[in-house]
């Protein structure tokens, strides 16, 4: 990828950024404020920037006039690099330098992996496909050898491929005959590895083998993912040794969408109430396979992959989820003491659920360790290595709940946190989920208390997501507009800070830059509840380690799993007492975990064991019996935290001179 | 029971009888010939005799004046025997002593196994049934005991019974969370023993293991026996050190049907070109599993067992009536080579192939061992012994097709002979299965060529079963009015014998006496029939014999099973050729071999893996690749066998005075 230095005056910071990048975006990155209210959409016209020296791809606006669009103004939100260039930022823009210390010369996202990184987190693992398949050329039956077919294909796979001690599916022994016959007996064979040995579950004429497909969901409480995955890309595209190098086990293809139960509830606990009416499980289960369903459509559209060659399924999902998937009564999940039905479920078979694909295909259900604690986090805790390594690691899994898992190679250690849904946009006036139009970066600069803000999608913005929102409290915190308590000065000098019908509030788009009829802003009860969000997190890390007699300073790695970490800004999380205060290179993020670990686990039959013995090894701690648990939540129901000595860095920055000591004349904002 | 001595003037034979035996049975049985020629049905007034002490319950009858009655003359058809008496019957019915040496004083039926001496053919086994109940108390879960109602239960199960790594059905799972708590954590799980392990498979509120019952399936092609199993019901009897005395182990309850498919076919064969017209496969298996559902229904009706009380259900059939059963296509079973799809099935979900029974149940298949040795024969082989013996044995299963064994506890090999279904009944003109107003047993005066028959119901005549065929035939070549080609002596001097529009026959019943518009006879195409039947039997037991470099003298034992084997006449049956001419005393009849299987199988895991033993240890010879099954086929064209000196006994028989040296003073009929 071809990449451009773009140099940004009078401070002459710069920051190199791939071919195309937006502007304003490479800004926000580079820690340049540019006055920007409408999230990107060319709708404020306030992002106006000069270009200096190179070229740029950026068309006229009726926002600039001519005679700036020929002096080299342009909208840093439709500036497109294509050039190293200088551009020049208006004085109003620019922040000082101490305010973005932490940005630092260290570039950004450097804690965000690349796939390949990530997929060797998990190492020492031979691609060697759970389901897999194997060709066959038997010999026709004679009347001297005029054994069963089965038997023929039993023994031929025993004698051929060396596999012993296969069971057979009966569906697959309901076709077996025919299809021996219709492929002049060379057939494909599709195995699966369980618990008890080998199963056959498929077979199809002629040479199959380089055809083996595998699903994978991630079955969320808000949005279900799905990857495709060609099980032989490995092999085929070559691994040194059996080894795969990781590169290869990319999927073929991505979809997602919202889980339709949504309509019925939006937490886990709002679902499980509605499981409880007539019918209501049934409706719940029936949706969210229709959702699956519409992925697994959209997958094959997409990579153009036969449904018939569908081998594998694999869901990964929370404790509730994963019940109402298979239509288990998630009742006393709800009810103390907080009991699912089963660790592990057995497979079963994919059509028996309603998922459209061969009725061959069973579904791979990730063990659970709790009601609160599921298959998504034991996928994730596969996926990320920390089963097999002695770095002393804490896993979190950012979501509606916040589950959070410590250990390494030799034990593991959960808590659950009832997080609230705060980051998926619940209980935030003009919260949303991280889709188009949601507000996902902000700065406000310190002088002029004017924002900058980025939307998904650069679309004009619709509301704040959860990145968007720790984003907007760090800079409210940062630019000393709200206290500790997180409760807005009333005396800051700026139009956007206003006592609203919810109480004290910032502007941070007004309503002729947004989609909606009102301007979007956020308010102190906004803030109080990512507070209790952020405060019932770093709480649950708090215990876990407390059980353990562990404390942050002996965390070797933090990772962060989940789609919202792939936003979070590990600094402003910090900043707020989200995450703990401790070296941000010790901080990965790996994305979505949940998929992560359900696509290791179609690729190797070993991880299918240590799946299973990671469920068996983690221990987990019941959080509403923790005496300890409400105490270190009400402790942290403070920006950052009330023990001060827990946060130094965080306590640093904000001891630092603030708005009345601060003057924009140190800024060289004014003379 | 009471039972009666009956002593027949002048010839001096007696017999006991049971209290309640009819007098007609009585004498056939005793060798005692009576002229009868309407079955015992009260039609034709022959069987006319005179008690001489004793009482009987013998109603008046028109064919009997009220003066005879007076004297003491009853019909022996309409007489019970309830008294030890003295008989006298007419001159014309006696038959000379010689022509029933045989019969002798051995009494009747002595290779008739009583039930419990048929259960005592296998030994050594523990009642210890493959699906079992066990009753549990669990703990409640607590915040600090939370663990999955599953791994609870499968906790429990180790600790308090010792059941290690059990596996769960997931319709178990779907329902335990609610049982578990609606019966307060005392529970009753159902778990089966696989190939593979324990499995769970039902869980019920309360102590119910004292309820656990079986059904088992003799799944023939003309008709399906059914019996239900109470397998409990060994152990709460007693058996001393869990040994079962064999006594405990009978059914609760028998039903049979006719299989339904009999209005698609009459024989396997014309079952699997049904079943290649479109929809025939499944048509004929939703045919029998409606006749299996019948026959639940009837058993659970007879025994008063609620439904969701069975757990296991167990199928033995030939491979044939399996395929169709299970919806597996039989096409190749019928092409050369002779392919069955599978000689083990899994255990299917009953309720998934239609059948109903509550839906945790599987069904068990019996493996078969080629495409005409099947399930039946296996479960044959286990229920009679034969695999743990010393002793040299030959198997045979006579019905449509004769299924043969030969073998030990070593080493086991099979034939199948396509007997043609004359026993059946097909092809022969006047021929029926065994019910309701079949000739059972025919006996021929060999001075007046008078018969003498049964009807099974003692109904009015309506055709000749199986052993009735054998019988007639058996009478026939012994009163010389056939040779050994089957061909009749024309100059027989009676009305019976006649050349009828289908070639010479001899007349077992008048029209009049019958429930048909028409004479009952059997003719020369009949006893052809028959003689390619016996012949076909007899060349697969040579074959199978002379494949192992062993002869008839070798056998130790022959075990006769099949319904048919119950009305099987052995002195008749070797003097036709049917059956080799052995000491009769190594003859054991089992009665229904197959059913006789699977109820063992249901009462022991051991048997179970016996039963899988027996299948891979049974080596099946193809009599259609073998050169010489048709020359014995041929040489056994011919009653008894062309080789004279395989029959000493019956040739000697043979050559005793025939009808033209004979005369009736020789036997005192007349002076």
């Amino acid at each position: 990828m071809v990449t451009h230095k773009v140099t940004f005056h009078p401070s002459e910071r710069s920051i190199r950024v791939d071919q195309g990048e937006n502007l304003l975006q490479a800004a926000m990155e580079a820690g340049i404020h540019i006055n920007a209210s409408c999230g990107g959409s060319a709708t404020c016209g306030k992002c106006k920037v000069r270009l200096l020296s190179g070229k740029v791809d950026s068309p006229p606006h009726q926002k600039l006039s001519e005679e700036e669009y020929r002096s080299g103004y342009r909208l840093a939100c439709l500036t497109s690099v294509t050039d190293d260039i200088g551009v020049d930022v208006p004085l109003e823009s620019q922040v000082d330098r101490s305010v973005l210390a932490l940005k630092g010369d260290r570039g950004s996202a450097r804690y965000l992996l690349s796939p390949k990184d990530i997929f060797q987190l998990v190492r020492g693992w031979d691609v060697d496909p759970t389901v897999f398949k194997r060709y066959l050329e038997l010999d026709p039956p004679t009347l001297q050898d005029n054994k069963s077919d089965l038997t023929r294909l039993i023994n031929g796979l025993a004698k051929r491929h060396g596999i012993e001690g296969v069971s057979a599916d009966f569906r697959a022994i309901m076709k077996l005959s025919r299809v021996l016959r219709d492929s002049d007996w060379k057939v494909t064979v599709t195995l699966v590895l369980t618990k008890r040995g080998y199963k056959l579950i498929n077979v199809e004429p002629g040479d199959n083998t380089r055809q083996n497909y595998s699903i994978v969901i991630d079955l969320g409480t808000t949005t279900v993912f799905g990857q495709l995955l060609d099980l032989n890309q490995c092999t085929v595209v070559g691994c040194p040794d059996g080894q795969c190098d990781g590169t290869t086990l990319f999927a073929l293809a991505e979809a997602s969408d919202y889980n339709a139960q949504i309509s019925y509830g939006e937490d886990v606990i709002t679902r499980i109430v509605y499981s409880q009416k007539p019918g209501g499980l049934k409706k719940l289960q029936e949706v969210v396979v229709g959702t699956i369903n519409g992925i697994i459509e959209e997958l094959l559209t997409m990579s153009g992959v036969d449904r018939s060659l569908i081998s594998h399924f694999v869901v990964a999902g929370n404790t509730t989820m994963t019940q109402l998937f298979l239509g288990l009564d998630p009742k006393y999940i709800r009810e103390t003491p907080y009991v699912p039905t089963a660790h592990f479920v057995p497979p079963v078979r994919a059509v028996h659920l309603g998922i459209n694909i061969g009725d061959h295909v069973h579904v791979y259900i990730f063990p659970m360790v709790a009601s609160y604690v599921g298959g998504d986090i034991v996928a994730g805790i596969l996926g990320s290595g920390i089963f097999q390594r002695e770095a002393l690691t804490l896993y979190m899994d950012i979501g509606t709940n916040g589950e959070i898992v410590l250990g390494n190679k030799d034990w593991l250690a959960s808590v659950s946190c009832s997080a609230g849904p705060a980051f998926e946009g619940a209980g935030i006036k003009f919260g949303m989920r991280a889709t188009r139009g949601a507000i996902e970066e902000v700065g406000i600069n310190p002088h002029t208390y004017e924002p900058m803000i980025l939307t998904i999608g650069r679309a004009k913005p619709l509301g704040i997501c959860g990145s968007g929102l720790i984003d907007a409290v760090s800079a409210l915190l940062e630019t000393k507009m709200i206290d500790q308590n997180g409760k807005f000065h009333r005396d800051i000098p700026t139009e956007r800070l206003r006592n609203g019908a919810d109480g004290y509030e910032y502007v941070l788009a007004w309503k002729e830059e947004t989609r909606l009829q009102e301007d979007i802003a956020i308010n102190e009860i906004d803030i109080e509840n990512l507070m209790r969000t952020k405060a019932a997190i770093y709480a649950g890390c708090k215990v876990l380690l407390d059980s353990v007699g562990l404390g942050f300073k002996d965390l070797e790695q933090v990772i962060i799993a989940g789609g919202f970490g792939r936003h979070l800004d590990v600094e402003k999380a910090i900043f707020i007492g989200l995450l703990p205060e401790i070296d941000i290179n010790n901080f990965i993020f790996v994305g979505n975990g949940s998929l992560l670990g359900a696509r290791l686990l179609s690729f190797s039959k070993d991880l299918l064991k240590e799946t299973e013995r990671i469920s068996l090894m983690m221990t987990n701690l019941e959080l509403s019996n923790h005496n300890g648990f409400m105490n270190e939540f009400i402790g942290a129901m403070f920006f950052p935290h009330t023990d001060a000595t827990a946060f130094p860095g965080v306590m640093k920055r904000l001891q630092q001179p603030g708005r009345e000591e601060s003057s924009l004349k140190s800024a060289g904002v004014v003379s």
